[in-house]
């Protein structure tokens, strides 16, 4: 299973929990995993995260609050995400191995959490520091050895660059599919082991109906890049 | 008041809340402001934010998500937190400005939320990348127009940097005091406008009569300096 989606409420559209449950409930089978980000966790509260991962019937649940903070203060955010039955936790590669992610790595071991790290993301403001350190960032993700990395879908050459570098088993997830420009089947196509799709599935009238099409439009485009 | 004081809860030291409104209340009148992180927030949720908030009694109240995020995710964030009470945000100036900090600021200023920028950290992991963007940093802190900037204050060679090419309305705040190693008073005196101190304070067993050392070693500090 190729597919993850964001569940990021819509903002108007009633109760978060409410409205992520339905998609979830939706989409039961059909996915990898669901990513929830602060916005959801901020209304609906680490007991909202509770409700949903009881509901999931196998899918992952990660949990992209994009930590970035001293190893302290994210280990400490992290096993408060694993007691709610968060299996995922995205972090930030620009804060550093020492003292940093070194520390979020081993809780997240100690918590048995796969730990995912932002290497790069895909919106302009990224182009003015984030691309430039594109070599360091790649270089703390090998060091700290996550479960996987974060690169967008829409700069598939960062993924191509990436999976020569990067040992098998770590998993690059690639947002940016959909709403944000690049076709489902491109980031894998590029190396890609995941792609996150939010908006195009999460608003659409028939979510299931959607995704089924995303997983289909997937197949077909590593069938032409195979 | 040259004084904000971090309410990081110590682990296994009974609820959050309780343990943070009476910090807030023994300090009363003493401190500029307090920040609140991602462990309080996960644990107490946005209805202990709102309890907080409540009890400040013209104190500030800092929500140190480090947001590091597109604009969008950043802005819903801190529309939720500014419904909660919440005076000022912090967020991290790598992201950029381009459909990150440029909404971001915007979605403050129609909020009448103070915006924070984080533009170097003081843990070991920041030198790995963080530090050799400063440049980069600084300016886009100077484009997205904050209301201050965060630097540490085991580096005041940064602070000097910073504070001659900020506008004077530019606040600097500074963590890194006590348990980190910097001296209160130190970055006072490289152009810092507040010094943020945590658990030297909060972990004290007196913590009005540590915060009241702490005014007085910085007044020292600034006469020795000045």
């Amino acid at each position: 299973m190729t597919l993850i989606v964001a569940l990021d409420p819509p903002v108007g559209l009633g109760d978060p929990l409410t409205w992520a449950l339905g998609i979830v409930d939706s989409l039961h089978g059909v996915v990898r995993g669901f990513k929830i980000g602060l916005p959801f966790i901020l209304s609906a509260g680490i007991k909202g995260v509770e409700r949903l991962s009881e509901r999931l019937g196998g899918a992952m649940l990660i949990a992209d609050l994009k930590l970035a903070d001293i190893g302290y203060v994210m280990s400490i955010s992290a096993k408060l995400l694993a007691d709610a039955g968060v299996d995922a936790v995205i972090a930030h590669a620009f804060v550093g191995y020492k003292d940093a992610l070194e520390d979020l790595k081993k809780m997240c071991d100690d918590l048995g959490v796969k730990l995912v790290l932002v290497v790069a993301m895909s919106h302009r403001g990224a182009s003015e520091v984030m691309w430039k350190a594109y070599g360091d960032l790649l270089e703390i993700a090998l060091k700290v050895a996550p479960w996987g990395i974060v690169l967008p879908a829409t700069n598939t050459d960062l993924i191509r660059m990436a999976r020569k570098r990067l040992r098998e088993n770590m998993r690059i997830l690639s947002p940016g599919i959909g709403v944000q420009g690049a076709t489902p089947g491109e980031a894998l196509c590029a190396g890609a082991d995941y792609e996150i799709v939010g908006r195009l599935i999460t608003l659409s009238r028939n979510p299931y109906q959607k995704a089924i099409e995303v997983l289909e439009m997937q197949k077909e485009m590593m069938r032409l890049c195979s």
